[in-house]
């Protein structure tokens, strides 16, 4: 993908923030991290070498870890490991910063944490021509996160392993990415990402308190709207609209909002004009 | 817990099974395991030096590993991982073995796997006075592995993060264990143990049809209960059942058979013979 070295950065409350060398391995054999997928993280998009709404993906992954009951991250702390790892790479357009923290080894109650920075892929096409998406059921009601706080909705957890199946179906129904949508026919989200549609004017997004993360990239596109002029909504969603909205798209960190192009098979019209703007919009953010 | 030292080997295509130090690290911060939950695991009961079940376990760990479409593990490589680590570790009445394989780095195609050794806990007290258990609602119906595969129920995943929230949450509600659920009231599994009911003469568990694992302790339990004469049904088990049975335990390996003392906060009668007499039998396999 590149020729630019990814840089590492370790994280603990002893050491501080520790440059590492991300070719040898860091992780034990017996962290919950690995053994349970027992942690969290957030990636961070970095355009021009800015970290894009760092403060709010730190605000999410301290939410993560109260979700997960976990020892509270010292964000200061990450946060200084996010800007020394972007001041180490290579000066690329693009980068991502992903931060981590697990549970650690069993038995220590001592968290292992990392910020790992690398460039990001190329989605120049993405952005412009869009994507094909499926929806797949979540199995899950909308209202779950609420009901039964133990399933972990709208956490961001590295219990990613459902997230990367559905991908691989979306791969064998001839897709790229995915809408999650509720066992009682809501929309709800992406494996890693935001669903926005439009309606005339009005840019509309599913309500966070149906399990699902709170977009640090729709939040911006939010802002943007408010910007030109567009109204925007936090809904409950019926998967019956996203046939009849104007237009859809995904949005995410490091992808940003890409326009959806195929639903479930059937070809949609993107708004190319919008997604422009959204685009050199998200791009251009400098926190 | 021990002062016994845990016993690592690394299992890979390319070197074998090598010995390795399982206080060093050896997951990549890359590597897939620990960045998405993306990988498998089993955890094997040694007891006298004797791996229980083995081949269950292994035939088990290649069905999760096709059920999240990754490479087929070389079960001869892991079989020899777990007799290898059982023989190089000190000599103790019960150990456990983790055998574990992920999607490895990103982008390598390359899976990690190890097999690791420790002394197991002590599970005696658990065994003979029984345990607290807690219902809760794991919010996907029954039949959700028929209708949505991408949802990985059924196949044992690192992605557990899920399994340990339930775990605190049965903690906050004064118990030691959980029961999941399923959302239109059926009796699934524990977050690491199947269910077992005794209804007169008979051993009952769900059937594994229900996006639950196929518990190779439960098919010991299940031997067993022939040998002595019970028959033996696997069902749909509505949840209110088990407040009907004559007894109810959790089965898994390394705390094998454990009776049920009380279920949502009430009191139960446990069939403390029965109990012993399967404790004695799973404890005393020899495969």
């Amino acid at each position: 993908m590149s020729s630019s070295r990814p840089v590492l950065f370790l994280v603990s409350a002893e050491a501080g923030c520790v440059r590492a060398d991300p070719e040898t391995p860091h992780v034990s054999v017996m962290d919950l991290g690995v053994t349970r997928g027992d942690g969290i993280f957030e990636t961070i998009s970095v355009c021009d070498g800015r970290a894009q709404a760092l403060e709010p993906h730190l605000a999410r992954f301290a939410r993560s870890a109260r979700l997960l009951d976990l020892p509270e991250p010292d964000l200061d702390l990450y946060r200084r490991a996010v800007l020394a790892a972007i001041e180490a790479h290579d000066d690329v357009a693009e980068l991502y910063v992903k931060t981590v923290m697990t549970r650690g080894i069993e038995g220590t109650g001592v968290p292992t944490g990392w910020a790992y920075a690398a460039e990001a892929g190329d989605f120049a096409r993405a952005r412009t021509d869009g994507i094909r998406v499926v929806t797949l059921d979540r199995g899950l009601r909308h209202d779950v996160a609420q009901t039964s706080p133990w399933l972990l909705q709208g956490a961001k957890t590295l219990s990613y392993a459902v997230n990367r199946a559905a991908l691989r179906e979306a791969e064998r129904r001839d897709a790229d990415d995915v809408i999650f949508t509720s066992s009682d026919g809501y929309v709800l989200e992406g494996p890693t990402a935001n669903v926005i549609l439009r309606r005339g004017d009005t840019l509309v997004t599913p309500r966070t308190d149906q399990g699902i993360l709170a977009g640090t990239t729709q939040a911006s596109v939010f802002e943007f709207a408010a910007a030109i002029g567009l109204a925007t909504e936090y809904a409950v969603v019926p998967v019956a609209e996203l046939a009849t909205a104007d237009a859809l798209w995904l949005v995410s960190s490091v992808r940003q909002a890409v326009p959806i192009n195929s639903l479930d098979g059937v070809e949609r019209d993107i708004d190319a004009d919008l997604s422009a703007r959204m685009t050199a919009y998200l791009l251009g953010r400098r926190e």
